[in-house]
């Protein structure tokens, strides 16, 4: 049990608690179990009491928990500066718990959101409690409830000064790989939620480009779940080595009992989400940052939830290929294959999910070390793989790299994959299998490494019908073209002189 | 000039003005002046005096103009019920313009906001001034500057009170179709501006997979852009004849004056945009509808913006082909193939975006008449096209038709281009040529065509890692697995059991 290094003993604060949870679902219950086993007295409240009191019952020999009935005996009984954890359902029950703490806490006072709110709301919250002299600490938490029992990965935002005084505890209880706790300041304000979106973003990337895999073995190759399993198997030992590969082993190994079926396939094929994919996506719309990968996937969960068009449709019937198979030469080596333009892929999600941070960091003036963002998601979280490593030292390497994809690691890689990734891609298109995250990747990627894009036609076509200007390779200046005129070309004094039409 | 059919001629209604418009920068000013030349008395004011009086000083002889000098002396200037159109920059200063004439309108009176307004702005603001007793008019007007002096595509939401009052006038200035004018009622509050925001995704769509097909045929055949003109304007007579099209021709044949060089040559390749595609790929997220045609190409011109990125990239050099091209075989019937795929590509991008104003019209109850729109975007409007009057068909056949690809034209039109489709995109793939658009159109047609999709893995892998549960195929409730033991099913009793960790 690891001793944290600041915080007194509870004996020397007065017998007071070195920190406080509020909320206490199964999440806050086993992050309070947690923070107990480490050797913290913690004050445990909930709205309803008797939540307190089961905690008590059923862990109380864990640690030093400090019952509480109610709010205001809650904060008495916590040592100043107090921390708060809130840990209830993100949205107006984080508002309300708010309320209710802010006139009973005083200045220096910290209270932590662990819940999964939208950064805008915590920049919001932190925003209207420095007002108060509150610090306000917006911190994910990655793990889910096992991992906020045995060690999450946390990302904490707010301000350094909240960080020095709770920043210890929270390294104390995160998991810890390789020596290195898997906790770090994150930036002010609303950056550690951030971070955290982007974190559940990427793994709905990751988990689309699985599944993508997995389509192409077994419609592709008629492979079957239990032999795919061994793939993944096998892919798990080398680059691809994750949490999310392994446990794709263990569902597609697994039978139903019921039916002896393979498991995959009396699973209901609509993708369900709860949110933080698509608020990826929309900031990342904000922020003029395609994630591409990401957002198909957010698609891919839609299209398959849309289940009374897909029945129209299959009521219908629309054409296309249908059951066919690689055979001979075509499927010679397939299998590595799809494993190359999966890892590619997964290369362009990622790179484009660090972009979104890289660009709101710069937004908002966070300062967020990528490096460590990598380093801290090594554990307790979802996308926890070998592969972070590899980010972590291209953003050591280079603290101000423009793409992952220009470190040199990816590059050769990526540069090693792409016959294979093209030559998946191209078998998907011919065998009509939806492959829409390892194409937009290859898309996004040939794009992004092109001299020249089509975009000059697009802004041609925006001068001529909305009169938006267009910029000239050769001259400093925005231009305008007489298209209903002589073609003669106008200077124009500033930037868009353009029609109201927001094309 | 048409004769308005309900508004009793200015002299009836005690020399007061049919309507008026506020806010006289170029969109306002046409507009005005359209108004004006269809014999509708028009009170004209903007806040800097000076345009008012430039408006009658230049186009007074164009009909009947009312200039007033204050908000107070243009509002006592109108007819009752007073009909305003506002026409200032969306965001505040529509705001502001709106709390300037609230006190001094009367109940029943109708304020139009013309603007490019956001829907939620626009269904704020019309519940506002609902409670004032006004009604509140967003209406979308398409065809910028020229359109709103020549006839522009109107899609004016609110009540259709209102909509009495103010349609005849507004289907007058509209532009007109095989005698039908490109104006109607749309639906309550934000459904008008809603319906424009889709129009212009849908528009960055068909232009990024024009781009698209002009990249093939330069990069991938090795053709000029005079040559690739004349391509544009073949397809122009066939079924892509539309707007876009033609001028696409236009701007590919244009060549630079100073350089001799082709036009397209000398633009930036960087896109830029305005709002509107952004808005309606958040929107799309937030309705669960996949708009992945609209979302690449905002996320195209994204990444064509990226500069300082590009440049890193050039640099270094990203591996791929460059500079490889189809010859012999691969390049016979390749022309006609990329007109397929564009056509294809953009049936998929319009039924994508009829199901997003689908889904609107449920979550708000608007009651959208998806055919009407298609009508009324015909003329007038960026995207108008044959293709529209196919659309209206379609669902004139079927109100409630589920997806446009399953119209019977549009099945067969996809059906017949299907080969020709995989052809141009496994091309691009080769030869390492982005078609983002074209590929991601592709991916959703299987995707929504195929009766299982692999979302039963990402189901069974949230339900391991975050006890999410997961439905069955065979029987009716939410299971959840225990991963962590004998890998037996329990039922739950409620729909997502699970932990609080929002993947």
């Amino acid at each position: 049990m690891a001793e944290t290094t600041t915080t007194p003993a509870a004996s020397d604060r007065g017998d007071l608690a070195d920190v406080g949870v509020t909320g206490l679902a199964v999440m806050g219950r086993n992050l309070a179990r947690n923070i107990a086993r480490h050797g913290h007295a913690v004050a445990v409240h909930n709205r309803t009491s008797s939540r307190v009191d089961e905690l008590v019952d059923e862990h109380g020999d864990e640690g030093d928990f400090r019952p509480s009935h109610s709010l205001e005996d809650f904060v008495a009984s916590l040592a100043k500066p107090r921390r708060v954890i809130i840990m209830v359902k993100a949205g107006k029950a984080t508002d309300a718990v708010i309320d209710e703490l802010v006139p009973l806490l005083e200045e220096g006072d910290i209270v932590v959101d662990a819940g999964n709110a939208h950064f805008e709301d915590t920049r919001r919250r932190e925003r209207d409690l420095r007002e108060h002299g509150l610090h306000y600490v917006g911190t994910g938490v990655s793990g889910g409830e096992e991992g906020a029992l045995e060690g999450p990965s946390i990302m904490p935002g707010g301000s350094r000064e909240s960080y020095d005084a709770l920043g210890p505890i929270l390294e104390d209880i995160a998991v810890d790989v390789d020596g290195t706790p898997c906790c770090t300041y994150v930036g002010p304000d609303g950056a550690g939620h951030f971070v955290k979106m982007v974190h559940n973003g990427i793994e709905y990337a990751d988990m689309q480009l699985i599944a993508e895999a997995y389509d192409l073995l077994r419609s592709g190759l008629g492979m079957e779940p239990a032999d795919i399993a061994g793939v993944f198997e096998d892919w798990n030992s080398g680059d691809l080595e994750s949490f999310l590969v392994e446990i794709t082993a263990r569902v597609l190994r697994h039978t139903d009992a019921q039916t002896g079926k393979p498991f995959v396939d009396v699973v209901v094929d609509q993708a369900e989400q709860k949110g933080t994919g698509r608020w990826t996506v929309q900031s990342a719309l904000d922020l003029g940052i395609p994630v591409t990968g990401i957002a198909e996937a957010v698609f891919a969960r839609a299209l398959s939830g849309a289940a009374g068009q897909r029945k129209a449709v299959l009521d219908k019937g629309l054409a296309g290929p249908s059951g066919v198979r690689l055979e001979g030469e075509d499927a010679e080596g397939f299998v590595d294959a799809v494993r190359q333009a999966l890892y590619a892929s997964k290369v362009v999600a990622y790179a484009q999910g660090f972009d979104q941070i890289t660009a709101a960091s710069a937004e908002y003036g966070w300062g967020v070390d990528r490096g460590m963002m990598a380093t801290i998601w090594r554990g307790g979280c979802i996308i926890r793989a070998r592969f972070l490593d590899r980010i972590k030292e291209a953003y050591d390497a280079d603290e101000h790299l423009a793409s992952l994809l220009l470190d040199d690691y990816f590059a050769s890689a990526v540069d090693d994959a792409q016959d294979a990734w093209r030559r998946v891609v191209s078998a998907a298109v011919r065998l009509g299998i939806p492959a829409p995250g390892f194409s937009s990747a290859l898309a996004y990627y040939d794009g992004l490494r092109r001299d020249r894009l089509p975009a000059s036609l697009v802004q041609g076509l925006r001068d001529l019908f909305g009169a938006h200007t267009y910029r000239r390779v050769d001259t400093e200046g925005t231009f305008h073209t007489l298209w209903g005129g002589d073609l003669s070309e106008e200077r124009q004094d500033t930037a868009d002189q353009g029609s109201h039409s927001p094309h």
